[in-house]
């Protein structure tokens, strides 16, 4: 469980996955001219509730005053900090087939936080060429372009059968942060965060729900 | 909050999203040869723990016996059941970008459970194709062809300012399961599950437990 470093508190997984989305909404209200939002309003711009946003940034320290709401310039400052929303995290993606074309030209992909820095493949065909602008590398040169762009994230986006592999050598690069669309659960390795971004299993919560309505 | 019919007790949307995990894993224990699993084997497979997944299957009634573990085959079954991983539930994927090529021919859509039943798309360039051997079709076709494919989830992978309108089209169209791969929250909407796939929020989820240990 993460703790955030001034309070010492434990940040439940849960939690940890709203967060950007109150960043999100706080940006939004913020370019809107607002200086304050109830949790009411922050909960239902956020697909939430009230109750839920009150307990989540109540992991976070005492950010808001009751009646008043919450200042949003700096509970936006607080968040960017704990998400690390206020740095850069270059990205790097391995695979460059219609999934790593597709992440390639994300829109969160241009931003000052998680730049695009370095694109991989073993295709001839594809080495050497650019894609959203960054030129795509041999795997092979995986750690000394790894190194010379700072990278702190890997995108995985080749095969199932390659995945393993991929992430033995993003590793050995110095790369402790895995976003995983292989449709493979990844050997868990000890510092290194793995997050998995699995069709399956969300089409499975999908036709779960289906089932629950007696579809 | 889902309830199983069996039992009508609620389970929580974090049991909901374990659950296609234990399938698969139980899936590959029992093409392994296997007929039993306890719990311990289960949780560090699913990478998770052995009182998770007590938790998790208690919710869905009394299915393991102390000392012996849980029978595959019926655990198997059951999850199957619950998850409506027995039936099929035709897809159709709005968007024919990379993003939307990628996903027809993700592997989890060649299968009984969720096969690939439509693709839409508004450029003429792209109608008409084949891609994963299913023809595009005009979003004019959507009503058309989803009722005649029975399309039960629609995937939305268009641009995010086309993907609000899109939902209304699939919502019309009589599909109240919406994956969401554009970068945009949707509306709600009464009877319409959606579920969002976010690569922003899992970025910051990483660059999160970056900022944790003290990058």
């Amino acid at each position: 469980v993460a703790r955030t470093s001034d309070h010492d508190r434990p940040v439940p997984a849960a939690t940890v996955s709203r967060l950007p989305l109150y960043l999100r909404v706080l940006e939004a209200l913020a370019d809107g001219g607002s200086a304050t939002v109830s949790s009411d309003l922050l909960g239902e711009l956020s697909g939430t509730s009230a109750a839920i946003v009150r307990k989540d940034l109540s992991c976070l320290g005492s950010l808001g005053t009751r009646g008043a709401g919450y200042d949003i310039a700096a509970l936006h400052s607080r968040l960017a900090k704990i998400l690390g929303a206020d740095r850069a995290w270059p990205v790097a993606i391995v695979g460059m087939g219609n999934l790593g074309h597709a992440l390639a030209n994300y829109p969160g992909l241009r931003g000052p936080t998680f730049p695009l820095a370095a694109l991989f493949d073993v295709d001839p065909a594809k080495v050497g060429r650019a894609v959203a602008g960054v030129a795509v590398s041999h795997l092979d040169e995986l750690e000394r372009v790894a190194s010379k762009e700072k990278v702190a994230v890997g995108i995985v986006t080749t095969p199932a059968a390659a995945a393993e592999e991929v992430a033995n050598r993003l590793v050995a690069a110095g790369i402790r942060s895995i976003l995983n669309f292989a449709p493979v659960r990844l050997t868990p390795r000890p510092g290194v965060v793995v997050r998995d971004v699995d069709v399956g299993m969300e089409l499975f919560v999908l036709s779960f729900n289906e089932t629950m309505r007696g579809s």
